[in-house]
């Protein structure tokens, strides 16, 4: 092949990659290839959910199939694409094999997960409705294209022990709770609480206050215990929310902090030119920081500007007002 | 018409925005209309609720008609009273057209909503009882007199993306939970595992903890997956929350630094006058701070202006007075 | 009456005072005062609760008795005490008068209501069992002695309309989702969604998400609508807990930042007395933060005042160094 | 004994000291005596939970009689070694008698709390369903490996009160919402709502939101009353988990300022050696900190420490730095 080929595709190449990955979400067509990825997953979505509704299914057999087929076949090109212009992707510049890096991300398992249980059917024997519902799994494709996902999926990571912590905790308490209401309860309902497993469903539903009633202990002492492990455990059960909730604040928080660095940092030279704007107007974006908020920064950082110091010169004690830039 | 007489329209037509919109809460007639309408709400809303009780409603038919008359011309006044009169809106000096811009504001289209079904049911045939319900709607028209309510909506605005993204995940779990069990409890129960829309139903009952215990999982199988996804969604549900609480502290949190921004500004000069006093008060109320956090702020605050620091040179005697603002 | 006996007296009642108001909680008899009647309080709570039980009245109908009379002769006696001596606190010196002022304080009032109904059950005729439960009000005397309660009960004052936001929000929701599902499920279950205050039940148990699931949706129309409401509504049930969490949360912060800046305050002649670090302990304690917080402010303290700054005489330039008392 | 052999023991229960309480997890053998036990551990929790299922107790009966003999032989072990080796504890020197203190600490009583049952079946005649459930507390014995676990309970401890204060209010919202129901529907069911503590079943799963739907109230005035407690205790439930969610969060905040400060002392001569970067490692694992907070961390102090103010005095040239320490 010759080197003019090379560069052409390799031309190619950057071109597709741009519009795969587009680096700033601005550009048009980059724009344009999401919201048709976006549209076409949704559609998937949908119509696996309509397709269990078995008179649905018999109305439009042919239409879901054709849906099925298409989705595939774009979604495998997609793959290919994707797979194919990796190389492209500055992050991977220096890898020994860029390819076999970004095979392993897990993007690009989620996009090989939304494929492969088509092709995988044709060689093994998979129970059809198995199958079918496997293809929800094509919702995660849409991870890629949703910034507060990945920066919630950030915090989970940020606070993962405190997270296993809270689990751990909940997994204690359920144990403890099945086996004292096994033991309080057993002699009376054999059937719902005849082992620790089957007091587990009712002490999950009760840790957790979903509380179904299709299991309750009914003797004064089961009755007596199961308030005891609510009033105790309720609080536990709504623990890793409330360490995600607070871990997200604390996240939309420290953001605000960068954003005001960075604007700080803008501001020494006294002005803010064009070009610096566009940058914080980018960081603000890429940070998920509301306008509102932007705002609110820069009227903070103005307003520390304000405050000013007096020194004085330790050789000629003549002395200079200057503004401190506080934190 | 005389221009003497366009300049009495105008005055008339400023003292009527000045009712409707009084500028500062403390204008006594301002507070008797806001008074008056927030009470004719209200009666509204019982009136309607009351009404759907059959009982009720035989017995006082010609009430609530009344009560129905009554508030609809009353609020047709307002609506009219306000678009006239919003030209004389600040906001909105500079407006090509104040009056359209008016009419496509939030509170003017709730004040519209809460009058046109009445009108429509001359026109359109619709349904008596939704007619009916409508009427509700109108209890939102509470919105413009509540700060704290409104605070709230901004933090929903505030923290949109975040907000998004619970939902979100609470979306893709409500799918995956529902196909989840739509397998394996699908042989068992066809009649409500029948299909995933069917299923959804017990997997949204079960992720929100509503558990109302008319669906659930009755095999082993079925129970073991509806301890997993209770266990992992019940954190999930309580997302947004516990995102909204957490906006909401640090909205406050942001309220009580501008508050100590400005009382610091109102020190510069040593002491604060009558004129800054109203104005921190003012400030205050407008950020539904309460009087106790007010009185911590101007304690910190001061405490800091303690920290002034007095040098006295070693050398020469020489006594500086510096002031170490602090944040 | 003689001077002689008027100031006997005086004294007499400032050592009653002393006891039943004690300034300092490591006071010996004041303790034994305040457990007793805590004790006294939780006798009262329990008789009440087991005097329901049937089996149980039957068998110590007169132990209930003595109980009930000796309690109210008790919180009587009490309650004098306190009247005759609240002259004697410093709150009240300057007030006009100090005893209708003390009346009117809700411990006061709290105090009052414990005993009331039992001498208004001469008077009136009240329900036997009403009266019986209108003792368990005395669970309020409690607040006196737990710091924590107080606490709570300021922060719900602090955050109180952005509570009311929540219980406001609350509300419309329960409003709306109500008056929704009797529009769908009117017709399916005339019985429990009849009219919109019979909806509210079910409105009500879904929005908390109790659902106790005696009322669900059965039409696949109210069944979505139910879903919908849940979905959004689950974060608005919670919405007051987190309130009162973050404020609580808040608080403690604001607690410790009061604690460092005395310290600070103590520190600044450099060392700290055996008078300061008594008066700091008192503060900790009154503050509700543990030991472990105050050596954390200790530690912080002491390693902002290491961070020196060099300033220099502007007359004749001599360099001194000094101790940075940072916020 | 000679002093020869003093000294092997001693080098001996040195060694074995540090296999059982690595001072740092890197230690490979002790990291394997680690993960022993906690499998161990976990086999037991999982073989206890077996056992009480029928069909697979009779089954593998002899398989968990030898885990139980093995696991209580080896737990034995483990608490004669530790008890043993327990005065090499460098917490323990200066105490008078390290054993007796080692024996008291928590998760000494936890070791012998795992063992003990077992031995006392021998001498005390105890029910063997009670006595297999028992072994279940050897859960517990995770703690010790768990740093997430440790903070969890940390904050706890530090919260003790905010926590009291929840519990105590929900204990008083209980004992009135009990109460209150017992006298509305006492009439119109005697079987549910007969007495207080009856009715405190229908309280407890109505105020956590568990509601089970196996007792609810049916007289409108009941219904009424129900909806009243639910909308006011919805909160309250929910607080305990709030509570300790934000002190969480505040706990990690402090964590990271720690290591922020330590950081900055680190800095304090220019450069951060090996010495002081292996410290820092130390101290963000002992904090539980992540890797990229530590990172931000690092970001943010370089930042600061680029605020480090260079003059030059107008006058005569001369150039003075100084650092600014921000917090």
């Amino acid at each position: 092949m010759t080197t003019d080929q090379t560069i052409q595709q390799n031309t190619l190449r950057k071109r597709v990659f741009d519009k795969l990955e587009p680096t700033d979400r601005s550009d048009m067509p980059g724009k344009l290839v999401d919201l048709f990825l976006i549209t076409l997953i949704a559609v998937n979505i949908i119509a696996v959910v309509l397709e269990t509704v078995a008179s649905i299914r018999a109305e439009h057999q042919r239409l879901f199939e054709v849906i099925e087929l298409v989705s595939v076949a774009i979604f495998t090109v997609e793959y290919i694409a994707r797979l194919w212009s990796c190389v492209e992707n500055p992050d991977y510049t220096g890898e020994t094999s860029p390819r076999r890096a970004y095979m392993l991300s897990p993007m690009a398992i989620i996009d090989l997960i939304a494929i492969l249980p088509f092709y995988l059917s044709f060689v093994l024997a998979i129970d059809l409705r198995v199958l079918r519902v496997l293809r929800l799994l094509r919702v995660f494709k849409l991870t890629r294209y949703s910034s507060a996902m990945s920066m919630l999926l950030n915090v989970i990571r940020e606070e993962a022990n405190a997270f296993f912590a809270g689990f751990f905790i909940l997994m204690v308490l359920l144990i403890l709770a099945a086996s004292g209401a096994y033991l309080v309860e057993h002699d009376a309902q054999p059937d719902k609480f005849g082992s620790i497993p089957h007091a587990m469903w009712w002490a999950m539903a009760t840790l957790t206050t979903v509380g179904y009633g299709d299991v309750t202990p009914v003797t004064p002492a089961g009755q007596f215990f199961g308030a005891l492990v609510t009033v105790i455990g309720v609080g536990m059960a709504a623990l890793p929310a409330g360490i995600l909730a607070s871990g997200l604040a604390d996240q939309l928080r420290r953001n605000r902090e960068e954003l005001t660095s960075e604007l700080r940092r803008a501001l020494e030279d006294g002005i803010i030119d064009e070009n610096e704007e566009s940058e914080l107007e980018e960081l603000r974006k890429s940070l998920g920081l509301s306008q509102r908020i932007a705002r609110e920064v820069r009227k903070s950082v103005h307003d520390q500007r304000e405050a000013s110091e007096t020194f004085c010169c330790p050789e000629c004690g003549t002395v200079t007002v200057r503004e401190v830039v506080q934190k």
